[in-house]
């Protein structure tokens, strides 16, 4: 832990964000919670946590996860047929993607059915083994719209927020629906985040003659809706003082924030426009004070590919 | 995450550890890790972990948290005395402390009802609540022996090797049987370590109308014997390459890691001089080339109260 101090960093920060009301509103909070007075908020309490999908890195036509998930899941369906009677093998072959796009409100038991498909196509894999899977995911699959594999869609304007928050000694964790051992892979080398400030859903582990495989079970249910400030306050002791997210499935975590930041999808043009899954979320924002950013007007670049302004 | 350097540190390290091959193996791990060349560990890699009880503090004659875990199932077996029929209030009523003592070894039924008492006995409460409880425990209970706070119990030359390490760019988690939540309330004042670096036996969390409060069920079962790499894994994504532990239910943590350090309580004088429980760990270092520490004959000062030599 470091040293108590409040120093203002005086470099140049956001560069990818055009001056506006989203940008000083992260300024102003960042500088008051560093500042001794009113507002400050002590180096411990400093946590701020980012959902993935959709608010680092684009989550349409599908979020990655999915992507990833359901090319196992297919090769499974393939292997033993019988599969394609339940779910969620049967939303996927049938394209059912009404079934995954409602997953933080399916019922109970649908949620156990997905999450149990889900830790079971990897129980008794090593680390070594699932790291390789997901390299190998990422070295061959390219996103539809932009033909690149995912990890170049991260937002470049996202990277500098973490950065920025981290030179005023927060630290930053993300919190995302989809599975943690996932976003271990790629964590450090794409968004400098040491892998055991990624949280998200998850198997538990088991441990013996040395070795480390996935268990057969699930560990703390999905991270979604208030699963992520479960998941959040059992990680970290603490909820966050910062978060930001960009649908309904974060809005508990949003709520239980001090400062909370909306990523509106309204840019057709260099990402995707859509409201579908953050209905409630925009409608909340207003009412709760959250600051939304637009992506078309409050960022000057997406994806790192175009100059900064 | 910083950037990947390798600066010795050179002031002088570990102040109350006496010279001897204890010391030096600390002081050749380190410099060897954090040195270009063979032997070296990305700072990615450096996870530190210690055990709490035996290693960090005392437990004898009883574990600190036991002590605190204790005087609730007391109070609760007052209000209904029908609980003292059945484990592990039964025990507790019977004085029976081989039961306790063997917990990390008694059959998975026992172990299973022991976790959900522990869990139960909080189940509902707020963060705040606990706090205050585990606060007013410190406040007023005294350990046996030396008559103060448990908390003032902790050694000295533990708390240096954590800030040696840091130092280092080790990021050092404490990974302890002992509750998860109980360690958090102490942990940043007591070792200067983040909450979110406490690993250790811990219920979920409900999250609703803002409110955070234990839950009924635990997560990921008893944090002891390969339980701990299995937490440690979950937690960080990584297994240790540096760990401390005393005791058998060490064993597994010690195993997974590059350099392993196990603390001998062989001084009566100025601590404890006991190897129950630890008989098998003794019998394991010689053959792992863990290295050994004689609280007698390697460390000048234990709690902090006689000066360093």
């Amino acid at each position: 832990m470091p040293a108590e101090t409040a120093q203002p960093k005086t470099k140049t920060a956001l560069p990818s964000w055009k001056d506006g009301p989203a940008k000083q509103a992260i300024l102003d909070f960042v500088a008051t919670a560093t500042t001794a007075g009113q507002g400050f908020i002590p180096l411990a309490d400093r946590i701020a946590t980012f959902d993935n999908d959709g608010t680092l890195w684009s989550e349409q036509p599908l979020p990655a996860q999915f992507d990833f998930v359901f090319r196992k899941w297919g090769e499974e369906v393939k292997g033993d047929p019988s599969l394609a009677s339940t779910q969620p093998y049967k939303a996927l072959v049938e394209s059912d993607m009404a079934f995954f796009a409602g997953v933080g409100t399916q019922d109970p038991a649908t949620i156990e059915a997905l999450l149990n498909a889900f830790i079971r196509s990897w129980a008794g894999t090593t680390p070594d083994e699932f790291d390789a899977e997901v390299r190998a995911w990422l070295a061959t699959v390219k996103q539809p719209k932009f033909g690149v594999p995912y990890t170049e869609l991260v937002y470049k304007p996202m990277l500098e927020l973490i950065e920025f928050l981290t030179a005023h000694d927060f630290r930053v964790f993300v919190c995302s629906g989809g599975g943690r051992d996932f976003m271990r892979v790629f964590a450090e080398e794409t968004w400098g985040i040491y892998k055991e400030n990624i949280i998200g859903t998850a198997a538990g582990y088991r441990y013996s003659d040395g070795v480390i495989v996935r268990a057969a079970e699930g560990l703390g249910g999905l991270d979604l809706g208030p699963g992520k400030p479960e998941h959040i306050f059992a990680h970290t002791g603490r909820l966050p003082v910062f978060a930001a997210g960009n649908g309904d499935v974060d809005i508990e975590m949003l709520e239980s924030a001090a400062f909370a930041l909306v990523i509106n999808h309204d840019d057709d043009e260099r990402e995707f426009a859509y409201t579908t899954g953050a209905e409630k979320t925009v409608e909340l924002a207003a009412d709760h004070g959250w600051t939304v950013v637009s992506i078309k007007d409050d960022w000057s670049n997406v994806y790192g590919s175009s100059p900064a302004a």
